[in-house]
């Protein structure tokens, strides 16, 4: 996170020297990282979406609105483990429709070499709707 | 707008309603969401920055490479706090030199209406370098 009273000190630097070898090649700026809106939603209700054994159909609070999102963490989360928890959402993503479910956003996860999805978890004083930056 | 009692058309009407008028501006698809390189990495060592009382310098594991990055935390969580344990760091983030150290990403964190950051937990089992999406 950036130091956020002190914004002109944050000088872009000219020439990464030491770096280069491990660089990325497709380094963004703050500008691209700003066009992911991801915010604190908090689950509401879970349920299975039908013939889609890895599917879980999520209802979220997302601090501005209520939606549905789909999420592929059936194998991994039951529905237990996800109602009421807080979780961070992709929330300006081009909604899709997933097995006849209009999805609204996108569940962050890390996902291990095996696909295994983690879901971070939200400390519990985080406010629903808060920006993540 | 009459009222539906069929479940299919309702689902099918659902999209204009609520959602129009809080549906973001700025969607985004997902190549553009893919263009953010977010990893699970582990904090090796943490000092605070000198000068800057806001600021903690932290060395991480990114799984890939080792790395510093500035973080505008230190109001919030203390050296002990953060050494040892698991974030998420934008990866690919143009380097910066803020206060004279040369950081390289950012820690992912929600911000609070008053700008406190809630950093989330990353599950103890999550692998290093393991990528959000």
């Amino acid at each position: 996170m950036e130091e956020k009273t002190n914004v002109e000190e944050i000088q872009e630097e000219k020439k990464p020297e030491k770096i280069e070898e491990k660089e990325p090649t497709n380094i963004i700026n703050f500008k691209d990282f700003g066009k992911v809106e991801m915010v604190v939603a908090m689950i509401l209700e879970v349920e299975k979406v039908e013939n889609a054994d890895r599917l879980l159909k999520l209802e979220v609070d997302t601090g501005e609105d209520k939606r549905t999102l789909v999420a592929g963490v059936a194998d991994y989360y039951s529905t237990e483990d996800l109602k009421g928890r807080k979780i961070i959402i992709v929330k300006n993503l081009k909604p899709a429709k997933i097995r006849g479910v209009h999805s609204r956003g996108m569940i962050l996860a890390a996902s291990g070499p095996d696909g295994r999805p983690y879901i971070p978890i939200i400390p519990e004083d985080t406010p629903i709707g808060a920006k993540l930056k």
